[in-house]
């Protein structure tokens, strides 16, 4: 059986084929297949931005060798970068927690 | 409900954490923290592996900052390795298919 880290990483590479699959070159992301990925699997996030172009800017930011495709390598560090700020909202919180804990007493939740 | 994506990046903070909070920092994984972790969350992957001291190594290769300990971005570096490299076995994987497929019929499984 694998372990949670084998099926996170299992996963990640199963929801880039998803969507890569789809038209075209199957092992990259072309502009409307990642709109699609975005738009379904990180829709939260989108719903969370401002900038109506949203999408295609951190295309553009991930297309390292600019042609206009994202491979595997290209999208993990979409991956990366959100995790990361998921894990620093998560040090926040957990500091606020041990904050309120020694000032307020433990929460109830 | 998260997505698949979602629940990936989750996991990744998760197990992380498992191992980060058992002592010391806890946001940060000790030598003996990443050791854990590695032998139970990678354990098929260390069982391939030829030197004994693997796990030291990788420690070492991902310790950017060289204070000793592995934050959450220098424990990423390891899973974005890891899962470019299951994405490479996976498309090699798909062209032997197709390349079975071409000469010798679909295959029965």
């Amino acid at each position: 059986m694998p372990s949670d880290l084998e099926r996170a990483m299992e996963m990640l590479v199963t929801v880039f084929y998803r969507y890569s699959k789809k038209t075209g070159n199957s092992n990259t992301l072309s502009r409307s297949e990642f709109k699609q990925l975005m738009e379904t699997e990180l829709s939260t996030f989108l719903k969370a931005q401002r900038d109506p172009n949203v999408v295609d800017r951190i295309r553009n930011d991930l297309d390292a060798n600019g042609d206009g495709e994202l491979n595997f390598e290209e999208f993990v560090s979409l991956v990366v970068g959100l995790s990361v700020a998921c894990e620093q909202i998560y040090q926040l919180h957990e500091k606020q927690e041990q904050c309120r804990n020694r000032y307020c007493g433990p929460s109830k939740h």
